[in-house]
């Protein structure tokens, strides 16, 4: 099969059938006939003529098997993922992991890490002093079966295609595919030997998908794609105008979740994870409804449970387990500066997107994939939507190393936030379910 | 400018600046930042998104900039040239150049070689003896003063961004684009230092372009962007149904010119000769008139002005001049076949495609760009569209080299043409002008 012929089978709005797929994926994993500019072509193809979600399955199904496909049978029990699109301050991964795992969950999670303006759970793991997000796959198995939590990055032999294809798409301007997406998520999630998945797609002005419809119709092709792939799972829609929690950054976002495992988080973040975690449970099998999986979770959470359970992960992977009680041993950063409301009023809007540029130009985030991050600086909340500040009140504390870039992170974030003087009433966080 | 972002503007069917196309174009002959997988993504996004006409205009100055533009404003008079889509027993070139020249006009011609089923001029022109089609500049310039015809190859120094975008096109399947096509042909074009350009838009069968509407809009794009660019331009709709003429092959093709120039030719081969030989001599305003240029090129069809042209051509770019009065001097082929009615009849239609690929597969053209071509193989049509055939007479004879592909070969020509009982009435030649 010659790769002009198969794109402009696919320019022309063709159905590409199975051996058509298989070439094309074979060839972004080996590269042995087709060349780049081929497979770019075909991207930008599939972006404007799109996939049927038979097409789409097939896709999916050939990435996966583009690579290494765990195979977790041996350990009993339910095996269930988390994915969220990313966000802003979302750290709900390290919380409902534990939780979920708690009620009999087993959470093989591979993760990724933060880019532009969201954030990336590797990175907040490894703001804890000697966890080890690189596991071998003997040591991630031992971690499932010891701890029920296994928390580490895609390895090399996950999804090759996926890699091959992530990375053309990203400087060739066909990210933003249905088809492309859907298939490079689940393809790396089916991947992980799970059984079941929970997709937390976000929705708003931090989210990859800024309006309730893409996001809807994003969420509906994965829902969709995971069932033909054989898997239980849910989506839920949820909301990412403003960050969530309080924590925006690496160190100070774990330590939001050892406050939240301790029943002393945001509700945000609380509500959200414990809410996912739920329907991991519920989608696990380890409760008949979701209203006994959400009991099981809130349970799991009051009871200390989740604590522990994060307690155990954190050693299990070579992190110091004592920052659970002693949080100052995590990353710090040595300047603190305050941006101040202007006059008082009830916080109205903020806009997560810019928060977490803010971050990202701290130095806890990433502009490209290749920088480093420095976990102790961040950004933190003082003020929430719909809270109240008076004039000369800090909305923000920014936690910085260098000054180089403070003049510009302050007046990002000054300008991230509007003020009104009546309260409004708060935008619900989980928007929608899809199941 | 980075790639992505420019591949992102038009994918959204953003309008490309000056200074955006410019770097786009730059790229592609430097390929000093961008990669080639951009480039391929590119062209697919303006496959899709297309271009405004100013914008096309502009993409075709650039192009033409990435290289060389001849200035051949030291000859005196006007420097006109013909460019056709591509057809079947298409050799108006070597006779209207010399017609043209004949009454003025100075055409310097760079064209192309044959590919699949379409012939090329270059392949006809080296099937004489000598004939060097890879002029120096300064012999081109030579021939152009002497003679008055300069029929050269396109130089490496031509539109260099124009080969790289064409060569990805043909394998991401991104040719089939109105304003790529336009600035493809037009750079080259333009490049020659020409100041008016007549276009032989192909419709029909053997054609480019299909159908009447694609060719139209070829044709209105071609116009346009010529007009933009300074040049004189007229456009002529011509049927390609049916090859031209009666020979389809090199050296065959030219003993018809020859035959032609002589005043012995097929009609629609003479026809189409002189009436885009004219449109050159009026838009080089070697006429007052459309009327007044046809006038003159038929005088110097039939006073022999014309022919004298072209044995002036051949004996300066180093071909056998001896050729005109001897046409035996040509290459040809050891073996004859025929193709014969099984009926009587008249031949209603005759697919140029077909007979265009079973010329090929002689070896008469090329189904890669580097096979090397058999100047000598040929097919002759005995019975052209509208022409009676009696039980047995022979509608093709073949002059071939090789048994080898000959059943396929005969096959091929048998199923590319109707007979009927009664003769119908046949298309006209020039369907349509657009100035």
């Amino acid at each position: 099969m010659r790769a002009v012929d198969l794109i402009r089978k696919k320019r022309d709005g063709g159905e590409l059938s199975e051996a058509e797929l298989a070439k094309f994926v074979n060839e972004a994993t080996t590269l042995r006939e087709w060349e780049t500019y081929q497979l770019s072509a075909m991207l930008m193809a599939i972006y404007f003529q799109g996939m049927t979600p038979a097409e789409t399955a097939t896709f999916t199904r050939l990435m996966t098997d583009s690579g290494k496909r765990l195979d977790l049978s041996d350990l009993p029990g339910p095996k269930v993922d988390k994915h969220s699109t990313g966000g802003v301050g979302d750290k709900t991964s390290l919380i409902l992991a534990p939780l979920a795992a708690a009620c009999g969950v087993i959470v093989p999670m591979m993760s990724g890490r933060g880019l532009g303006h969201t954030g990336g759970t590797l990175d907040k793991l490894e703001a804890i002093p000697g966890f080890r997000v690189n596991l071998s796959e003997a040591e991630f198995r031992v971690a499932l079966k010891n701890v029920g939590i296994g928390m580490i990055g895609q390895t090399a032999d996950v999804a090759p295609a996926d890699k091959t294809l992530y990375s053309l798409r990203d400087v060739s301007a066909s990210v933003e595919s249905l088809p492309l997406i859907t298939a490079s998520i689940l393809s790396k999630k089916i991947a992980e030997g799970i059984t079941g998945l929970v997709l937390d797609v976000k929705c708003g002005r931090g989210a990859f998908m800024k309006t309730r419809e893409k996001a809807t119709e994003l969420a509906r092709s994965l829902v969709s794609v995971a069932h033909a792939s054989g898997l239980v799972c849910e989506a839920l829609l949820t909301n990412m105008d403003a960050p969530l929690g309080r924590a925006v950054g690496n160190a100070n976002e774990v330590v939001e979740c050892i406050e939240t495992l301790k029943g002393r988080g945001p509700d945000d973040i609380e509500e959200l994870s414990v809410r996912l975690a739920a329907r991991m449970v519920h989608l696990g099998g380890c409760a008949v409804s979701d209203y006994e999986a959400e009991k099981k979770v809130l349970h799991a959470l009051s009871s200390g449970a989740g604590l522990e359970k994060f307690r155990a992960m954190v050693a299990q992977q070579g992190g110091d387990p004592r920052v659970v009680d002693d949080t100052a041993l995590l990353p710090t950063a040595p300047h603190t500066a305050r941006v101040a409301a202007e006059h008082s009023g009830f916080v109205e809007a903020m806009d997560a997107e810019s928060v977490g540029v803010a971050a990202m130009m701290l130095g806890a985030g990433r502009q490209r994939a290749e920088d480093a991050v420095d976990h102790g600086v961040g950004i933190f909340l003082k003020a929430k939507p719909g809270e109240h500040v008076a004039a000369g009140d800090a909305v923000f504390e920014v936690h910085y190393r260098s000054d180089s870039r403070m003049p510009a992170v302050l007046e990002l974030l000054s300008r991230s936030y509007t003020l009104r003087d009546t309260a409004s009433r708060p935008e619900p966080l989980v928007l929608e379910t899809l199941a």
